[in-house]
């Protein structure tokens, strides 16, 4: 089942407490496309980078089922750049540096081999570029997932509430369902941002799980605790990117299906946090987050009744 | 079969964004007796009270199935007094007074009928005070239960490791965990405090749940997302008398009825944050329990393939 990603391909730097990396691939394209292409291939890659970009690093997508067909190479431009360093909790961090770049006046072209995907995952972008692409696709997919981020709230609130209103699933972190919503409660909060459109909503809280939300119903999927979060550099998009490739796989929309879906991102999750950058993602054996979905069964399933 | 309750029964003032109460029935042996009250009667309570006390509040308590043969009565003091303030996120609180009175010299006096006493739980006290009932009783319990808090670390710690190396499971927050075992991972943490004594821990992270540990095994129960949090006073309590109250209804300690264990504890405290202090768990139906465990079911069971 086609699935076209949208979302930055980047070089970041990265701090943490068990080490730093100088310039390593990131970005939300490449963490949602190393993730989805677990499940799906190939994956349909719409992003731009500079010409300071690694050919290796673009050799590296291809041969994980990356399609990059859609990725703009500006070879007298600067790519995506982003820096920040984690404190000891991992729960938060401090953006050293932000360079936009080639990501500053990003025109999402859409190659034709693309058209007529089932499937679009938004990675976290400009509200108006992100809208751009649901605009320059001859038919809407059948299932629109969308990630976005607080500065787009502080900065493009209309823009954003317009594109919100377009897709059918949307992710954001708890803080900026409440920020969005301007409701502390989580119930409430994703009983107003469903009414701004989407029929789904996701709740990502990190080390906490995510909630998923779809009318009257909530369901809960925990993260799984760990011995050791090395780097949590591109978790986020590493779930969402497992969320759309396993519902892109079973092509399978039904909430019951949603659930399984949210678990896979949380497994794939999971596995992103333990090395740094993409390193885990890219080593990762299928077998691996087989046996992790059935970690998460043992974690929370129970019979409500003794035997 | 019979349960053991000891803690304290006190008087509560809370001032919480949805309202106040000047003097209310509040401590963690009231919390955790009337939770367990819903799963097995009679729940032996081991308590001290003052002479201002309610003889009403001690009918209350009796009439939900609560024995108060080992609730001490001193005439000529005054009971235990807790007053605070919660802030509008209701994760934070501030203390406006703690008055030990009665309890700043609690002789914990086993009534001879409370003696064989198959479950036992601790809640928070001087661990000194824990370790005293546990040494008053002529059998060890099948399983002890006990709670505790940071402040007994800050001023008591060796006391309360000498405790702890005596009890079967440890419930405490997540703070607590860190605090008393050095580690921020709550795995590396739960090691080292089942390394002390207890073969089961129990970490509560209040609206993100709660972590069931026991050697390599661990499960989670999330909290219910609830539209409006009242008053999260004695929600820890209630969530370990429902442990511990279903515990001793069904008289069965092995893992996989601990999840259930921690689930029905889970959906006490759920109803114990809707209305002030004891309001809720007071007026309680036992088919409202019932059908709040499915609602857990529902928030996290899935299959994890397609039908």
């Amino acid at each position: 089942m086609s699935l076209l990603v949208v979302g930055s391909v980047a070089f970041d730097a990265l701090e943490t407490p068990f080490g730093k990396r100088e310039k390593i691939i990131g970005g939300a394209g490449t963490f949602i496309s190393l993730s989805a292409a677990h499940f799906v291939q190939p994956v349909n890659l719409v992003s731009v980078v500079g010409g300071d970009f690694l050919k290796s690093d673009i050799a590296m997508l291809q041969s994980k089922g990356i399609n990059v067909d859609g990725l703009q190479i500006k070879e007298n431009e600067k790519s995506f750049f982003w820096s920040g360093r984690y404190f000891n909790d991992m729960n938060s961090r401090e953006t050293l540096v932000t360079e936009l770049n080639v990501l500053g006046d990003f025109d999402p072209i859409i190659p034709e081999s693309y058209q007529d995907c089932k499937y679009l995952m938004l990675g976290n972008l400009a509200p108006q570029v992100q809208r751009q692409v649901i605009e320059r696709l001859t038919n809407r997919p059948k299932l629109i997932v969308m990630d976005t981020m607080n500065f787009w709230m502080d900065i493009a609130l209309d823009d954003l509430i317009q594109t919100i209103g377009m897709v059918d699933v949307l992710s954001i972190n708890d803080e900026e369902a409440r920020q969005l919503s301007g409701e502390y409660s989580l119930v409430k909060a994703a009983k107003k941002i469903m009414g701004m459109g989407p029929k789904y909503l996701i709740i990502k809280k990190g080390e906490h799980g995510a909630l998923l939300f779809h009318g009257e119903e909530v369901f809960f999927a925990p993260a799984l605790p760990l011995e050791e979060v090395f780097d949590p550099t591109g978790a986020g998009d590493t779930f969402a990117g497992g969320f759309i490739g396993y519902l892109a796989s079973t092509d399978d929309i039904s909430f019951d299906n949603m659930k399984r879906a949210v678990i896979n991102g949380s497994a794939m999750a999971s596995f992103c946090v333990e090395q740094f950058g993409t390193e885990r993602l890219v080593d990762l054996q299928p077998d691996e987050v087989v046996t992790r979905v059935l970690e998460f069964v043992k974690l929370v399933n129970f019979q409500p009744q003794q035997a």
